[in-house]
C-alpha cells in the first residue's frame, strides 16, 4: 500500500481559495471531518485521504467558477459521482476541492429517434434507466453498483453486459467538460459517427478526473429486447468453460452475458441465495433478441457447452427463474464475504487475451490455494477479465502482505500475458505502479505530455494514474 | 480552395537531412518529380504539394531511424499508405519526407481463438481478407477502397458496415507508433478491454498521422456469418425512407449495412449496372447471421417498409443476385461519373442524428438544384452519413467557386444541426476551416496542448487538423 503518500500540499493557496469560495458558494462549502472522509477513498484498502473542502454544483456554471478560482490558486480538484470506484480514484493526497456532483443530476434531453440522451454527470445508471423505462430504451452498461455516469466515464467503466454493448467507451457519444483554464470542452457533435479531428470524447473517457471535470454526456441507447433467455452449464475445468466460451464467439453466438463463477464462488452462491448448483467452474448467460431468437441462441449454446463436457445444462426463459440465476451472480459480491465473516473483499481487475484466460484463473487459484487465501473468482469471460475476491483480515499486516504480494504477482502474469492489470476499475492510486510496466515509457510519455499540455499545474486529480 | 497554402520550410534542415538519409538508405530514398507528385495528393481537388522525397520503410527500427534524423534537422514526414484519404491529407505543405509503407504489408500473427490479428500497417484491407478466408474470420470495415488499414488507422475510416461493427475506432485493439522522440508508443496490451490510464489507442485512431507513424495494429477481427441476405426497396420521398431507417433501428433489427440512394444516383446505377429499379429514394441492406435469422430479418424489414410506404420490396438470399446488388453499389462512384463524362467527383461527407437526416440529404437536393450542380447522393443512412458526389469540371473556376459555396454551406447546416462536417473522411487540408466551427475553441486549445506536447517542432504531417 505504498502508492497512495500524500504529495505536496499548497496549504497557502487552499487557505486563500477555499476563503473566496466559501464567500462565493456559501453554505454549499463543507468541511465537516465525517463529510470530508466520506468523500476520500472508502470501498479500497487504500489509506483515506480526505479533502479540504466538499462542495455541491449544481450548474456547468459553478463548476467553471470553481475551477477558475482553485486554478488561479493552484488547488486540487477532484470530481466526486458517487465513490464506488476501487482504486483511490477520489482521494485528495495533495488536500484541496472535492466537487460532488450528486445534484447535477438532471436529465436534458431524450432524444428517442436517435436512441441517445443527454445527462448531467450526478445522474445514476439505474436512475437512468428508470426514467426511460416508457421510452422502451435503455443504457446497458452495468458495473454493478448503482454509479453515477459522470464517474463512470471517467473510468471507463463496463461491467456484465459489455461483451455484447461495449463499455463506457463505445457508449458516450459525446460530453462536455471543463477544462483546467475554465473553459469549456465540448469533444463531439451529436453525429452517431465523426473523423472530425482527435477522438477527445475517448480521451475524457477513462481520464479519471485527471484532464477535465465532465459536466455533461451524450448517451447511446439501446431497444429494450423483445425477449431475454438464461442459460447455465457447469464444467469439469476452467479449460473446458474457456473453451466453450471461445466456441461461442466462433459460431458468432451474440451473447449479452457471459460469466464465469469458480467452484469456490458457486459454493458462496449456493449458500448464500439458496441454489444448489454443483461446486464446480460454472458458465451463465444471457440472450437478448426475438422470442425464437432467444430460444434457438440458448440451445446452440447447449450444444457448444455439450461438445466441451458441460453438465446440467439449463435454459431459463421465465422472468422469475433468471431474474433468481442473476440475483445470484449480482449478490456474488455479498456471498463471497460470508465466506468469511468480517473480512474485507478486496478485488483483482486483470484482464488477458481469452486464449489465455483459463490458464490464468487456474494459476491464480493454484497461488491463492498455496498461499492459504480464500479468494472466489468471478469473470466477465467473454472480454478476458476476471476479479479474484481476496477476503481479508484487515488488521493483520501480515495477511495484507501476502494480498499485495498476490495481486502484485497477478497482475505481471497477466502483463506478461498481453493482458492489462486492470480491465475496467482503472489505475487510480492502486495501480499506479503497473501501468508502465504494462505500456512502456512511450505511453508515460505521451501520458505525462498530455497531462502537462491541459492541465499544466496539475490541479486535476493529482496523484493518479501515475502521472505524478 | 484557400486552405492548402504552402507553409514555412525549413530548406537548409530538410537538404541536410536528406543528405545523412541518402547514405543511410541509399537508392530507396527517391526524389522523382512523378513518384513525389505521386505521394501529394491526387484523389482531391486540393492543389498536389509534393514532398521532397519518398522513403519505403521495411521495418519499425527503419521508421525510429528516419523519425531521429527528421527530429534532429526539423524536416517533416508524411505517412503515406496507398494514397486513398480524399481531404488532402498526405500533401506535404511545407515538403519534407513522405513515408511509404507499401513495404510494410506483412501479417504478423493471426489468434484465431481470440480473433484478432497483428500486422504491419501497409497491409490493405483486401489482402487482409483474403489472408484470412480459410480461418473462418474477417475484418469488416469497408470503405470502399482497398486502403492500406494503416491509413485507415490514421483516419477513422469506416464505410457501408459501420453501422454494424463500428469504425476504426471500435476496431483497432492496440497499435504501436513512432513517436517524434524516436521512442515507441505502445498504446495498449492485447486484452479486449482495458481502463490501463488514457485510450491513447483512440487518441492516434484518427490523429491522421499527426502524433505517431503507426508501424504495427491489433485488429479484432469477426466470424464470416454462416449467412447473408439482402434486401432492397424504394420510397417515395427521402422521409419515408428515413423513418423507416429508424424504425429499423427501434425493433432493433440488426442490419449489417443499410445504404440510401437518392433518386438521381439510382438513375445513374441503373444506366451504369443494366438494373431497372424505380427513380426514387431506394434503401439497399444487408443482414448477417444463421439461415433461418436473415430471411426473418430481411421479412422484418419489409413489414417496416411496408408501414412507411415502401415499395417493390426484394428480398435476396442468392449470393449471385446479392453480388449483383452490392457490386451497384460500389460502382455507384461510377456509375455516377457517367452522368457527366469528363467531369471530376468532389464529395461531401456530413453526418448528423438520424433525425434530421431527411431533413438534411432533401434540403442538399434543393440547393443543388438552386444551384444547377449535378451531385447524386448516397448515404450510410445507419450512421446519419451521406455524400454528395459534386460532378464538376475542374477547368472552369466559376464552377469550382460555387461548388465550395455549396460544401461550406452544407458543413454549416449538419454542424447547426449538432451534426460533424465530417463522419468518415477526416479534417486533413480540405476540412480545416471547419473545425473550431463545429467544437468551439475547447477542443481546438486541447487538440493543440496534445500536439505540442508530444510533437513540439510540428514536424509529424504539418498543415492537416487545422493545428497550424
Amino acid at each position: 500500500m505504498g502508492v497512495q503518500e500524500d504529495i505536496q500540499r499548497n496549504d497557502e493557496g487552499i487557505a486563500t481559495a477555499l476563503g473566496i469560495l466559501t464567500q462565493a458558494y456559501g453554505p454549499r462549502v463543507e468541511t465537516g471531518l465525517a463529510l470530508r472522509e466520506q468523500h476520500g477513498h472508502t470501498t479500497t484498502w487504500l489509506r483515506n485521504q480526505p479533502p479540504d473542502a466538499v462542495i455541491f454544483p449544481r450548474s456547468t456554471e459553478e463548476v467553471q467558477g470553481i475551477v477558475r478560482i482553485c486554478a488561479a490558486h493552484k488547488v486540487p480538484i477532484i470530481p466526486f459521482g458517487t465513490g464506488t470506484s476501487l482504486e483511490g480514484h477520489v482521494n485528495a493526497p495533495a488536500g484541496g476541492i472535492s466537487l460532488d456532483f450528486s445534484q447535477m443530476d438532471a436529465i436534458l434531453e431524450v432524444h428517442a429517434e436517435d436512441m441517445d440522451v443527454v445527462i448531467q454527470p450526478g445522474v445514476t445508471r439505474k436512475a437512468l434507466n428508470t426514467y426511460l423505462r416508457d421510452t422502451g430504451l435503455f443504457f446497458p452498461i452495468d458495473p454493478g453498483a448503482d454509479a453515477s455516469l459522470g464517474g463512470m466515464a471517467a473510468t471507463r467503466a463496463s461491467g456484465t453486459c459489455a461483451v455484447r454493448y461495449g463499455t463506457m467507451k463505445d457508449n458516450v457519444l459525446a460530453l462536455k467538460a471543463v477544462l483546467p483554464s475554465g473553459e469549456i470542452l465540448k469533444t463531439a457533435a451529436r453525429a452517431r459517427k465523426t473523423s472530425a479531428g482527435y477522438d477527445l470524447t475517448r480521451l475524457m473517457v477513462g481520464s479519471e478526473g485527471t484532464l477535465g471535470i465532465i459536466t455533461e454526456l451524450t448517451l447511446k441507447l439501446q431497444g429494450i429486447p423483445e425477449a431475454t433467455s438464461a442459460a447455465t452449464c457447469s464444467f469439469a475445468s476452467l479449460e473446458d468453460a474457456s473453451n466453450a466460451v471461445i466456441a461461442c464467439f466462433q459460431y458468432g453466438l451474440p451473447v449479452a452475458r457471459i460469466e464465469l463463477l469458480n467452484a469456490l464462488q458457486v459454493r458462496a452462491c449456493n449458500a448464500y441465495s439458496k441454489l444448489s448448483l454443483p461446486e464446480a467452474p460454472l458458465l451463465l448467460l444471457e440472450f437478448h433478441g426475438s422470442e425464437t431468437g432467444v430460444t434457438e441462441q440458448a440451445e446452440l449454446f447447449g450444444e457448444i457447452a455439450a461438445d466441451h463436457g458441460g453438465t446440467g445444462f439449463e435454459l431459463t426463459v421465465k422472468e422469475e427463474d433468471r431474474a433468481k440465476l442473476w440475483q445470484a451472480r449480482h449478490d456474488a459480491y455479498w456471498a463471497a464475504l460470508q465466506l468469511r465473516p468480517g473480512a474485507k473483499g478486496i478485488s483483482t481487475d486483470v484482464c488477458v487475451p481469452i486464449s489465455r484466460l483459463a490458464e490464468c484463473v487456474a494459476a491464480a487459484e493454484a497461488k491463492l490455494d498455496e498461499l492459504g487465501v480464500m479468494a472466489p473468482i468471478v469473470g466477465h469471460v467473454g472480454d478476458g477479465n476476471f476479479h479474484a475476491l481476496l477476503l481479508l483480515d484487515m488488521d493483520n499486516p501480515a495477511e495484507i502482505e501476502v494480498a499485495e504480494g498476490f495481486i502484485g504477482w497477478l497482475n505481471d502474469l497477466a502483463i506478461s500475458m498481453d493482458g492489462t492489470c486492470t480491465g475496467e476499475h482503472g489505475i487510480g492510486q492502486g495501480k499506479a505502479k503497473y501501468l508502465e510496466r504494462e505500456l512502456g515509457t512511450g505511453a508515460m510519455q505521451v501520458m505525462g505530455a498530455i497531462k502537462r499540455g491541459i492541465d499544466p499545474d496539475n490541479i486535476f486529480n493529482p496523484g493518479k494514474l501515475a502521472l505524478s
